[in-house]
């Protein structure tokens, strides 16, 4: 049976989350630009304040969490070349076929609808911001699989706000009318999980 | 442009969803007892009102209740041999190497990460409760695409409940402890959307 | 039990599809033109010839045929006036957040893998040639399903041809040393699929 | 710039997915089992060799060699104790919420279609054969990945002789007509690649 007591512990994960992005250079700022230039020219009033808190909004899902968590070991074990052959060369090189950083990044993706998922791959190609610095190709470290987790949380925090943005019109409002710290009403509660 | 005075608003495409789904014979309580049966073993504590719930919260989705509307307007369009050929063959069959039932379907399955997936797997093989009478080789009217879309609303609920389950056991507590209308506590505020 | 005498046979859906899609007024001539664009900065001696043949491959796949039948149908009903409300005025509208568009014709991009998924990302965001010219929000009819199944069949098309170009890289080759005809030299021989 | 000189070779991808295989102790017969229980009840003069060679033909793609690599690398890793923590824990405990183990496998099975993403939700619940003797939960080693990796397999491989079967009906022939080594004709001529 399955050993309760093992169950790390949800506020764990997302601790460790955090201090893995940012043990890769990766901060919640970063991200949220990349969401701010995605969804300014849909969304008047809209603030870089409203953008860095769909990112903490999204990065409080557990799958999110998770892949995050596998992707960077991953990198990181590849950069210590410490992977076996052939996984190491073929993580090391990036190489466009591996495709197994694509799927994992998708995971998460896929849970904010299929918005998100065009917004990933428009991210995936297009590399704006921190996911081009990341580009393993350029040889400062091996990010194979961060540059698309970055990707993947910054489409996943745009499609929110386009959600959102949806609910505010119907109720006649903007961005403009939303303090920032209240984009994401439903994370303030106990007991919530989204 | 994109004209926003035609856009249809959450609360009509949300009753046209209920609506739908009632004309077609299949009732939320239906989709809740296949919730139950997924996890009352894992579950302590777990009531119908509580599967209720979580059905309710899951068909609050926009892309879950663009998903149902198109469905069973193809059954619908079947039924009245009012598609084209070969598609009203192919629909009026309900072959299995179709596919495009399982896909609209797995589209908001996905949102609810890869468990519902698996879930959602399960139930279209093994086919519980109201998903089995829908089976449209029984010849009682075209449900090629709604036994899907239940599977999909059952496997996301049952999703939901198992990631509550989790959030509940590390702070002590049991399904036991939860009303039945504080399953979702997040739904319940305004400006929330999940 | 099912009933196999029912079953459409793969020719008739195959030449349906075909005829679909020259009623909306795209040729496989549009698509491998997008094709060609996404894929000649990385394949050296790469012809509008291989992008064509590989088109016509990713034709051949049952989920994609189904895929362009549903997708048609409903611009064309939408077109017609059939559908009913509110997913009439939804698919006449286009709107952003719908969803099912892009789930559909996802289905049919997965089975390229997670290079073909980024790359539909790509096109739906950025919308070349013919893709820009069947936009609805245009006024040119509705063509809210078709342009994402343009995109899926242009992205499904691209991502087999890096398949096959790495394939000719092994073994010292590039497209300049593959006539058009042999590009997918699987699909010439009795009781191949693929 | 990417380095051409940096890829690993096709062949050395697909010789040490084998190899990870076998060294975890899954054949490919006992995959092919799986297989052959799934498809039987619908392919009158299925064999088993019918089975293994479509298991052959699934392992061949490029993204599931891959998986298999990755899942495999991060089994291994856990079993020695050298993933960092919390990852190492969760790994190592199987735990129902982790879902990057579904994500990676769901990955392949995805190129195979819609009805080899429902079998893949079966296997993984109903977990049949050698599925079940690798569940982590066991004690005997970690299979966290594993396990939903060779569902993958069986899934896509399944799936395969579907898409086959209805082929070969509408060729007026069963499997009975088919020699083993025909079953995927178009993996046995150069330059094919599936």
């Amino acid at each position: 049976m399955f050993d309760k007591s093992k169950i790390v512990h949800s506020n764990v994960v997302a601790e460790a989350t955090k201090q893995a992005l940012i043990r890769r250079g990766v901060t919640l700022e970063d991200i949220a630009e990349i969401v701010y230039e995605l969804q300014i020219p849909y969304n008047e009033g809209l603030e870089m304040s409203h953008c860095l808190e769909s990112v903490k909004g999204v990065l409080r899902k557990r799958e999110l969490q998770h892949a995050i968590l596998v992707g960077i070991e991953l990198d990181e074990l590849a950069e210590q070349g410490k992977l076996s052959q052939p996984l190491q060369q073929i993580v090391e090189s990036d190489e466009g076929l591996f495709g197994v950083d694509e799927t994992i990044a998708l995971g998460s993706v896929f849970t904010y609808g299929s918005i998100a998922v065009t917004t990933f791959g428009h991210l995936d190609k297009n590399k704006t911001g921190i996911i081009n610095e990341l580009d393993t190709k350029k040889g400062r470290g091996v990010h194979t699989f961060l540059d698309d987790l970055v990707a993947s949380v910054a489409a996943s925090a745009a499609a929110r706000i386009a959600h959102r943005s949806r609910d505010l019109e119907e109720s006649g409002e903007t961005f403009e009318d939303v303090l920032p710290g209240d984009t994401m009403p439903e994370t303030k509660i106990k007991g919530a999980k989204i």
